[in-house]
C-alpha cells in the first residue's frame, strides 16, 4: 500500500489527503433539495445528498491529490443508507485512481478485529466465496487493546497490499490526557510510536516506509518532531491542519529529509471552502466544487513551501 | 439507563448479558440454506441468516436475561445489509423488553464523536426532523483520545437516558501491553478507572451507580478487584467469561457487597452452545435455541453461586 501511496504523492507533487466528512450544513441547498425531493427528508435523503456532494467534489479535485479520507462516522450515523453512501463514495474515488484511507478508528479483541479487517481491507468468506465489502486501501486503527488487536489487520495488509494508520498522537485538545502520561521515563504516545514502528517492520516497502503508518496530529508540532525521530520508517497521517488550528509551519517536523513521511489531511478546509468566512460571497452555491479545487491548490502551495524548507 | 438496567437485572435475578456476535459457523445449516435460497450466498444472505438466528435465540432466552450485547463488527463486515441486520436485531430485542448494549468501541475527536453519539444513542437531525437510527441503550467507547472525545456522548446520555461502557481493562491476552503501563505510580488502567469514574459523576442514578460504566475483563480477576475499589459507583461490563477463559470464581471481585455493580457477558458460550464440544450430540440442528436457553440457565446458576459468596 505505502508504495502506491508514495507513487501517487510524487505524481501529484502533493502530500494532501482530502477528508470526505460531509455534514448537511456544508452541502448546497440545491443538492439537498434534489435529494429530499427524490428520497424524502430522511436518513436516505441525507445519505444520497452526501454521495452527490462527494462526487462533485471529487470530479473537481481528483487530478490534484493522491488520496481521500472518508470519515465513516458521518455516514454511519444514517444507518445502512449512510453505509451505502460511504461504500459508493469509495468506489467512485477508486475509479478516479485515488488511494482510500478509511477513517474508521476501529479496535477490538482479535476475533472481532478479524471481522473488521476482513470487511474493510480484506475479504469476507461466505461459504467459500470471497467478497470485498468496503474496499479501503488503508484504515485508521485504535491501539488501546494492544498487539493482538492489531495482528489480524497485519495479515490482511500483507495478503492484499493494504495498510493501517494507527492512532499515536491525536489532534484533539484533550489528547494529552491519556497520550502524554509518563510511562517509564517517556510519554505514552512515544511508547505507542515505538510499538507501531515495531508492528510495521514486516511491511516495509521499496521506499523504506512501512504500510503500517501512524496518526500524528498537526496541532502538536513538538510531539510530531519527536515522533519523526522515534519512527523514521513510519508514514504519518496528519490531521488537524486548517480547521483544527494546525498551520503549515507546524507541519515541517512531520516530514523526513527525503520530503516524504507525511500526508496532511484537510477536511472542512477543502470540502466546505465555499462556506468559509474568508471566501464569503466569492462563490455561488453552484460553485462549491470550484471552491474546493482552489482550496486544494492553495494547500498544495502551502505544503510545497513547507517542503522547500526541508529538502 | 443504569436504573433501567438494574431493574431488569433484579427482575430476572440474572446479571448476564448475552453477546449477539453471530458467525456463519455458529448458524445451523437449515437457517443458512433458507437464507441463501432467498437472498443468495451473498453478504445479504449472510446478514439475513444472522437476523433469523438472532430472533430464534432471543425468543428462547428473552425472559431469562436483562440485556443483550450485539457486536457491530460481525454485522458491519457485510456492509449495509449487515447494518440493517444489526438494527433489526436491536429492534427485535427492544420489543422483547431487553436492554441493548451496542458493542461498537467507537472513539474520535469531538465533532466526529458527536455523529457517532447522535446515530447510536441520540438522534440525528435532518432539517429539523429527528431520527433515532441504531437505538442502543448503551454503547462501548474507546477512551484513548481523552475527555473531549467522551463529552458528546455524555450529553446524549443525559438527554435521552442512555449510557456508556468505557474500555478500562479489556479481556484480551495483550491488554496489558498498553493498559498495564505504569503512569505515576499506578497502572494506566487504574488511571483510566479514575477518569471514567469522574466522567460519570453527573449521571449517577437512584441506586448510586452511574450510567457511565466500564469494560473490565473477567480474565484479569486481580485487576478487576482493584478497579472495583477505585470506582465503587461504576457498573462493570465484564467480557471474557466462558470462551475467553474467565471462570465464575474470577468474577467475584467484579461485584459490590450489594450484589450489584457488574453485568457478565457471554457470547459464544450461549449462542453457540449447540456447537460446544461438551454438548456434542445432545442437540439437533433444530434445537440450537433450546441449547442457548439451557446455557443461560446454567450461567445464571453459576453467577448466583458467585453472588452467594458475596452478599
Amino acid at each position: 500500500m505505502i508504495d502506491r501511496l508514495i507513487a501517487k504523492i510524487e505524481e501529484t507533487q502533493n502530500p494532501t489527503v482530502v477528508g470526505l466528512d460531509p455534514r448537511l450544513s456544508f452541502i448546497p441547498k440545491w443538492i439537498k433539495e434534489e435529494s429530499y425531493e427524490e428520497h424524502g427528508k430522511t436518513p436516505k435523503g441525507a445519505a444520497k445528498a452526501f454521495l452527490h456532494f462527494n462526487k462533485e467534489i471529487i470530479d473537481a479535485i481528483y487530478d490534484l491529490i493522491p488520496a481521500v479520507k472518508p470519515q465513516i462516522a458521518m455516514y454511519e450515523q444514517y444507518g445502512s443508507h449512510g453505509i451505502d453512501a460511504y461504500i459508493e463514495t469509495i468506489e467512485y474515488c477508486k475509479q478516479k485512481g485515488l488511494i482510500i484511507i478509511g477513517d474508521i478508528k476501529r479496535g477490538d479483541i482479535a476475533s472481532t478485529a478479524e471481522a473488521y479487517s476482513h470487511g474493510h481491507i480484506g475479504k469476507v468468506d461466505i461459504e467459500g466465496d470471497r467478497f470485498e465489502i468496503y474496499k479501503e486501501d488503508s484504515i485508521t486503527i485504535n491501539p488501546y487493546l494492544g498487539y493482538d488487536s492489531i495482528e489480524p489487520f497485519l495479515a490482511d495488509c500483507s495478503n492484499y497490499d493494504k495498510g493501517l494508520f494507527v492512532l499515536v498522537k491525536t489532534s484533539n485538545p484533550n489528547s494529552g490526557q491519556i497520550q502524554n502520561l509518563e510511562v517509564g521515563g517517556i510519554k505514552l504516545y512515544e511508547r505507542m510510536g515505538q510499538l507501531v514502528s515495531e508492528w510495521g517492520e514486516g511491511l516495509i516497502g521499496k521506499r523504506s516506509y512501512s504500510s503500517i503508518g501512524a496518526v500524528v496530529g498537526a496541532t502538536h508540532p513538538e510531539e510530531a518532531k519527536n515522533l519523526r525521530r522515534i519512527m523514521p520508517h513510519t508514514y504519518f497521517l496528519v490531521p488537524g491542519y486548517g480547521a483544527q488550528g494546525g498551520t503549515a509551519a507546524d507541519l515541517a517536523g512531520c516530514f523526513n529529509k527525503d520530503g516524504l513521511g507525511a500526508i496532511i489531511n484537510s477536511s472542512r478546509g477543502i470540502i466546505a471552502a465555499h462556506n468559509d468566512k474568508v471566501n464569503q460571497n466569492k462563490y455561488t452555491e453552484k460553485e462549491f466544487a470550484q471552491a474546493a479545487r482552489e482550496a486544494v491548490i492553495k494547500m498544495k502551495l502551502d505544503l510545497q513551501q513547507v517542503l522547500n524548507t526541508i529538502v
